[in-house]
């Protein structure tokens, strides 16, 4: 297996050059310069590449169990954990008052890149820590800001979301949890499943952030409400005393992810757990959805991260290993010399590359959203809507074929476990799924984003792509802007023809949304890699074979990868009819 | 779980037809008539859901292990081929002189998916077995078929294929195996891996047919030769007696097929293992592609296998669970109501229907090249050559896509191994690799196929699809045919650009392998299944439910699977100098 390593310089050019990081310094002012940036990556990139990488495939094999109602996880994690705790990492974006360090989240997206392809399992405790500091930052009482913060953002203890029962997956308006009023607090009774990291030994304290339903509470999503559910209630030095009446009662049998316990809770066996309401009462859902927000443009990172670990290893072993001859045959060849070989390893490149540029443009916007002010703050958040979905769903997908490729260009050996490079394909499987499935991601673009606004915010991403476009006809990057100019037509007038389909029927329009989501990631990319190469050619850190290994990239891209646009494209424009009439009936044969 | 049901309709109707079977009558006589056909698929479904389906989860839970030198397959494997062999499922296509049944391979073809889609790590054995058999039934003495073939065939004995060593991968050129003459026998000495069931207690002896060198053999494949080597040699009744220097080393922990014991094996560690010639010496490479063309044919039926048991489960969870509003917003929706869930079983349904039609059409052509005579037996061993690669590439690659949709529409619980049909997808990983990798596949298609005849083969095929097209533009399937002609025409000039560039560097032109094979995939799956439309309309035996089904199906193929054709032919048509270019240099960044 070869070694993780953290691709500094493809971040750093992505985030100074296609994401634009120049954008946010009037509103940020010194707060963070080249070298602090520079300085944090190189740390990120040790410890990624030294500390966690190190026990990814030992967490796959061991994964994690149960015994005597507590999850053990797997070896070295523990460690792990207290390394990356240490390290202030968890507190990076946090708030300055509770012991955060007020980054912009873009500094967290890189840096959690790192994490999350050295050891996706690992990478997700955090990431569930910080969406449930994220909810409580946004939403509860100072008290309760007070109690846990601090704790949480220095990483003595976790954090994480318990929304999913077994009758309310992607549909939480049929959450049944209770939440009992008891005095001050909540009695919460229920059982959750699909809970990540809902239990182990990493941290001294676990805070879980619960849905749950009062008694009196409407029905359908505008009734549930949201609660801190911590494992072990705090004394009155606020330290982690009795413990709350939260178990876990198993960890899933999973095809990846395995050192990530994901497990079956149990609230209120006996009296009840104990629960503190965050926010108002019957309004969790807009809690819910902040962290999901931030949750789905994680995923997408996890999307590219295991990615580019894939591809690191596909790239190593088609170096490495000889089978036939070199073209001249004059010697036996490394495969990297085979045409074939040449096509799947830059079919892999080409787009991580693209989706690398989308997730750092999107991460900047994020940060627009919350740190701009005027105009600029609110073109971020209609952007940061516009982005989410596809940084989520196109990119998983994604994934899926670029760690089914390097599987490929193992040949018999990708198959063999101990390879290591399943493994990556294996977790990546679980990214199309969790937090909001990517036909929800695709029905969310072309619903709540693009239906809504009646494609007003759509229509001026495709503006703002088509003049930047224009402004590089008259370079020499004209023959790629052709081409991706033919394809951003095809993209407006998908744009119309998904309008007018949710207009006419917003259930049935939703047949349309998932060709939608993929035609749209395809496009941006192609875009984002032409405003790559356009700042490769003017960058004077770069030297000749890195410009022309991004020439390649977006040659390749332009003629191998966006052409699939087409095929959405198609789907869209002619593809109504047959998926409006399709029915249950249609399968019986 | 569901239960695996043999789609016994969708098959016969797919041999009758699409296929035509009836072309084969002239040659067959009256061996084969309806009856006899379907009381065999009727017996093959029975074997295959109620035998062989019932120990495939437990079979991928509990593997294969090594214990005392000898491999111990999974719980009820031994029974289910018991079973399988006393039912005469073996010989089904063997030669009558040895105890064979002398029928149609298209008959073996419509069993094996049965016993493929319900277990494919069982069905490999029958299958490396069927590859010995053929090999020895055309390429060894009288002497040494009369001495394995009958037990083969009678699935006493089962048979394995060693090519690979770690060297040698796809690279056959490179094996190392030695086989050094003593008196009539040979002694064969090295070590193969990857040898599927390559040891296992499910039969009284393993015939293994390994390729090795003679010292003084030429280099490269022209110096390979191909070895009988028994697990137990024979007493002069022909019984097996003796251990026979040949031991398994270790089997592979593999992503899928837990149940199959993929081995290392060890040839020869004491005084060299008995080996006996098949064929003439330096001549084993013939003889490995003889069981190669039609091993690949086999591995294109798991493709379609594996994805129609993960459709099955598929749309039985998708029936049965319950999420979300209906479209009136009257009562929670069964899933498979949401237009996106209809998408996703569609984009399975229609393509599977299509990878039907073409496994058993390219069954018959490849009966045809066996018992047909003349000019149509001529014409039939050139399709064979030019679909083989089709089946086995592009069928396994589109399995990727529906194991994977498969685990898709079960949202979280895909991703549970419990559920069972994350099996079907960590299975089906295996397909686009072994038996040669999808890449060589295409290699072979673009290159031994399409340029040693010039294109003349494949513009006779793609001249055959246009003119049956035309003879349905004047019925009411236009629009369809409108749609698959123009792609049809991309196909001519795809062919005509892969012939240049292969003509221009028939190593740099292998570049275009792959999309090329893609868009002959989905052009010939859109051709047959305008077929099948045809037919349908006009037959009796379907009522309007089915007949709709199918038009449902074809619908949905030409508007949201076909357009992708269109990326791939856009890639040859821009994409070569892109590929051209690449070199590893084009990573290094």
């Amino acid at each position: 297996m070869s070694e993780y390593k953290y691709p500094f310089n493809d971040i750093l050019f992505s985030l100074q050059s296609v994401a634009q990081i120049e954008r946010l310094t009037p509103y940020l002012h010194d707060m963070v310069d080249d070298s602090l940036l520079e300085a944090i990556l190189e740390e990120a990139g040790k410890l990624a590449e030294q500390v966690i990488a190190p026990i990814n495939a030992s967490g796959d094999k061991e994964g994690s169990r149960v015994e005597s109602g507590e999850v053990i996880e797997a070896k070295g994690f523990k460690k792990a954990f207290k390394a990356y705790a240490d390290g202030g990492w968890i507190g990076l974006s946090g708030d300055p008052e509770y012991g955060g360090q007020g980054l912009p989240s873009y500094i967290a997206t890189a840096v959690n890149e790192g994490v999350q392809a050295a050891n996706l399992a690992f990478s997700l405790c955090p990431l569930l820590s910080l969406g449930a500091i994220e909810a409580i930052s946004q939403h509860a009482s100072d008290i309760l800001k007070n109690r846990y913060l601090p704790k949480m953002l220095a990483g003595e203890w976790a954090g994480t979301m318990n929304l999913t029962e077994p009758s309310a997956g992607s549909d939480l308006a049929a959450i049944a949890c209770k939440a009992i009023p008891d005095g001050d607090v909540f009695r919460i009774k229920g059982q959750k499943i699909f809970i990540t990291w809902g239990d182990h030994q990493m941290s001294d304290n676990i805070i879980h952030l619960v849905l749950a339903r009062l008694p009196d509470a409407p029905e359908g999503v505008k009734g549930i409400s949201l609660f801190i559910v911590p494992k072990f209630l705090l004394d009155n030095q606020g330290e982690p005393a009795e413990r709350n009446d939260v178990h876990v009662v198993s960890v899933e049998h999973k095809m990846g992810i395995h050192a990530s316990p994901t497990c079956v809770m149990s609230f209120g066996d006996k009296e009840g757990a104990v629960g503190y309401l965050v926010g108002k009462e019957n309004d969790g859902i807009k809690a819910m959805f902040t962290m999901m927000n931030n949750a789905r443009q994680g995923v997408g990172l996890q999307g590219l991260a295991i990615s580019e670990r894939a591809y690191q290893q596909a790239l190593a072993y088609a170096t490495d290993r000889k089978q036939g001859m070199n073209a001249s045959r004059t010697a036996r060849a490394a495969i990297i010399e085979h045409p074939d070989v040449l096509r799947m390893l830059m079919t892999m490149k080409s787009q991580i590359d693209a989706m690398r540029s989308l997730i750092y443009v999107a991460a900047v916007e994020n940060d627009l959203s919350h740190f701009a002010t005027g105009e600029v703050q609110k073109q971020a958040v209609i952007r940061t809507a516009l982005y989410t979905p596809i940084v989520k769903g196109w990119i998983t997908e994604q994934a899926q074929e670029i760690t089914s490729l390097a599987i490929q260009v193992h040949g018999g050996m990708g198959f063999i476990e101990e390879t290591g490079v399943a493994q990556h394909a294996r977790d990546a499987r679980i990214l199309p799924i969790y937090e909001g499935t990517n036909g929800i991601q695709a029905i969310d673009l072309i619903g709540r984003k693009l239906h809504s606004d009646k494609g007003e915010g759509m229509m001026s991403l495709l503006a703002d792509i088509e003049s930047e476009l224009t402004h590089w006809q008259a370079t020499d990057m004209a023959p790629y802007t052709e081409k991706v100019t033919v394809m951003l037509q095809q993209a407006k007038a998908a744009t119309q023809s998904c309008l007018e389909a949710m207009q006419e029927d917003p259930v049935l329009g939703t047949g349309l949304a998932y060709p939608y989501m993929m035609l749209m990631g395809y496009l941006i990319g192609a875009w984002l890699q032409m405003r790559a190469l356009h700042a490769v050619q003017g960058n004077n850190k770069l030297d000749d074979v890195q410009k022309a290994s991004w020439q390649h990239s977006v040659g390749f891209y332009c003629d191998h990868v966006l052409p699939r646009a087409f095929g959405y494209a198609h789907e869209i424009k002619f593809g109504k009819t047959t998926v409006d009439k399709l029915n249950k009936n249609a399968f019986n044969r």
